[in-house]
Parts: structure tokens; sequence; C-alpha cells
């Protein structure tokens, strides 16, 4: 092959990596204007808004289908090794958890549709908004550590999921409280308790994200390590 | 290079291939008998039992990320395409259903040890337990599908797992008015509202398990799809 021709193949890659890399980041810009949306229409009772989360989740899962079958397409063509493939697979994984805190953003939407129609004691939103502007943060904040490759925004933003644990179990009591208070209240504070666990759930995907954006820069995995062990594999902290 | 060179080379990527299977397999089996252990715990108030499924969960994720190492290494050395490669990537996220469904099983352990101490009223777990026996039966059935690469049956679990979405409500509306009932009781019932979430979510992973069969064989990525649009599409029903 002349060098030419390999030059020009390879351009041709780093264009498609460029192209995949920013089809991930439009996928999960579509994804957080979902969370936001959810949470908005949770804490204002918009149904409207509500709705309009729920229909557009169909196109949350067409992107992750599509830069699927262009993660495959990339491998078979191009067998990429090193840096690229760990590009490719943290790819295909990012993807699913992207698409996961869609479903999760529609199940707030669909518990945000069941409360706008009931009674909305201010106390029961208040500390679940909180909770609500955390998880998006963190997304966010996943979402730029994979755009700039910042492995040290990723340990960041998972050492900040460990508080948002407590933060969670705390509004969790918090909610069983007022059912045991008001047990007429118990079905609307189920969805409150459900979004809440969706809100949670969201930043652990968020988690994963960082983990995924290490693996590809550092080319380690440190799923499943606690805080300290990441920052001692990675040498850092 | 030889055709004898070549015969080896193309043997030894077989093995592999029939090797990375059976982890999947052995990861899968180990995941079934977590969520059968974490069941049982549940339903007979076994501490012991419970406490073993949460310390076994360091294992189902060292699995995943030995074989998850495994695929990056074949799709670097061997760069499998068409079929090959649909197995490898098909693999990539069955692993990571495989691992959320270990995790669910270590939430419902953990369920398990709150209630162990608790009044057991029968009624309370009745129907948890049929749900909970349907949800191992996908399970084993998405195992053995992916096991003999059978489409069919993997298009029928998925068929399953729409009429479990409706017991599954039934149960969470039931759960609700025993705690309507005796508000006393809402703390309890809350750790059976979480187990019965739990089992909800291990069927769901039983369908994304099927899901990936279907594309393992097929080459069609039938995921968001309707049932009958399945079928449609894979010219069966």
């Amino acid at each position: 092959m002349g060098t030419n021709t390999s030059q020009h193949i390879s351009q041709q890659f780093e264009a498609e990596l460029q192209d995949i890399r920013s089809r991930v980041l439009a996928m999960g810009g579509l994804v957080e204007q979902q969370v936001a949306d959810a949470l908005n229409a949770l804490m204002t009772g918009d149904s409207e808004l509500a709705r309009k989360v729920i229909i557009q989740d169909t196109q949350v899962n067409n992107m992750e289908i599509l830069i699927d079958e262009e993660c495959v397409q990339i491998i078979a063509l191009r067998q990429p090794t090193a840096g690229d493939l760990r590009l490719v697979t943290a790819i295909f994984k990012t993807i699913t958890d992207l698409e996961r805190i869609g479903d999760e953003a529609q199940s707030i939407a669909q518990r945000a549709l069941n409360l706008a129609v009931a009674d909305r004691p201010k106390k029961n939103y208040r500390e679940l908004s909180t909770l609500g502007n955390h998880a998006r943060g963190m997304l966010r904040d996943a979402l730029n550590a994979f755009a700039r490759l910042d492995v040290d925004a990723a340990l960041s933003i998972a050492k900040e999921e460990s508080a948002r644990d407590d933060e969670y179990e705390g509004i969790i009591r918090q909610l069983m409280t007022y059912m045991m208070e008001d047990p007429r209240s118990i079905s609307n504070v189920m969805d409150l308790i459900w979004s809440a666990r969706s809100i949670e759930r969201i930043g652990d995907h968020a988690h994963n994200l960082c983990e995924y954006v290490i693996y590809l820069v550092e080319g380690t995995d440190v799923r499943h390590l606690s805080i300290e062990k990441m920052e001692e594999v990675l040498d850092r902290g």
C-alpha cells in the first residue's frame, strides 16, 4: 500500500472515530435534556412536558442502536487496537448506560403525570429537587469528562456519588415517615419514592460513565473498586 | 502462511470462542444460583444464606471483568468479523446484564436481612414467591437459549416477560394496600416492595439476554421493539 493511500485511510479512520464520539455526545446531550425536563415536569406538575419526555425516549433508543451499529462496523472494517479499540468498547458501554438513563427519565415523567393531578405538598418536593439537581450535575460533569477525556474530573465525580447515596437514603426515610403520618398519602408518596429511586440510578449510571472514561484513557478497569482503591490504582490521591 | 498454520490458528480461535462462551455460561450459572439463594433467603428469613449472597457478589463482578478483558483480547488479536464479531459484542452486553442481575440478587439479600428479624405475615410473601419463581425461570430459560443459540426460545421468553409486568404491577398495588391498612407495617412492606422491584428488574435483564441471543444468531437488533414487531422482523409468529 502506498504511503498516500495508507495516510488517507488513517485520516478517514480518525474522522470516523471523531464522528462516533460526537454522536455519543449528541446522545448524551439529548439524555441530559430528558433528565432536566423530567425533573422539571415532576417539580412543577407540567403534564405536557412529562409527555414530551415519554415520547422522546424512542429517539434515545434509536441513537443507541445507530451508534452500536457504527461501533460494530468500525471493529469489522478498521480492526482497531490499543487506544482506538478501548474507545470503541468504552462507547459500547457508555451508550447502554445513556439509554438506561433515558429510561429512568421516562419513569420519572410517568410519575410526574400521576402526581400532576394530586395534592402537591411543598415539603415532599424540596429535598427531591436537591437530589435531582445533584444527579443532573453528575451527568453533565460525566459527559464533560468524556468529551475532554479528563480522568481527574471522572475520579472526582465518582467520589461525589458516594455522598449522594447517603442523601438518597435520607430522603427515602423522610418520605416513609410522611406515609406513616398520613396513610392516605401513601399512593402519592410512593410516586415520589420511585422518582427518588430513578434519580439515584441516574447517579449510578453517571458513575459508570466515569469508569469508562478512566478505562478509555488509562486502560485500567476500575469497576467495582472503592474510591480509595481507584486512586491507588491510578496513582492519585 | 501455510495451510497447516492457518488451520492451526483457526482451530485455536474456535477454541477461544468456545472457551469464552463457557465462561459466560459459568457466570450465568453463578448468577442464577445467587438469585435462587437470595429469593430463598427472602422467603425463609435465612440470614446466613443472605450474607452468603452478599459476599459472593464480588465473584460475579470479577467474572465480568475477566470475560470483558478476554473479549477485548479476541477483538485485538483475532479481528473477528460477521458471526464471530456478533458473538463477542453480544457477550459484552450479556455480561453487563448478568452483573446487574447479580446486583439485584444482592439487593434482595439485603432486604432479606432486614426482614429476617421482622414479623413475617404469610400473605405478604405468597405472591412475591410466585413472581420470584417466574423471574428465576426466565433467567434459566434465557441462559439455555444462549447456550443453544435458540432464537425461538428467546422469542417466547421475551413474550413471557410482558405478562410478568402485569403480575408485578398487581403485587405492588397489593403491597400498598397492606401499608394503608396497617401503617406500622410500612417499613417492612417497603422492603418487600423493593424486593419485588428487584425481581422485576431481573426479568427485564433476562429479556435483554434474549435480545442478544436473537442479535447473535440472526444479526438483527430487536431491542426496543414490541413482541409483534419482533416476530414480524424475524418472520415468525
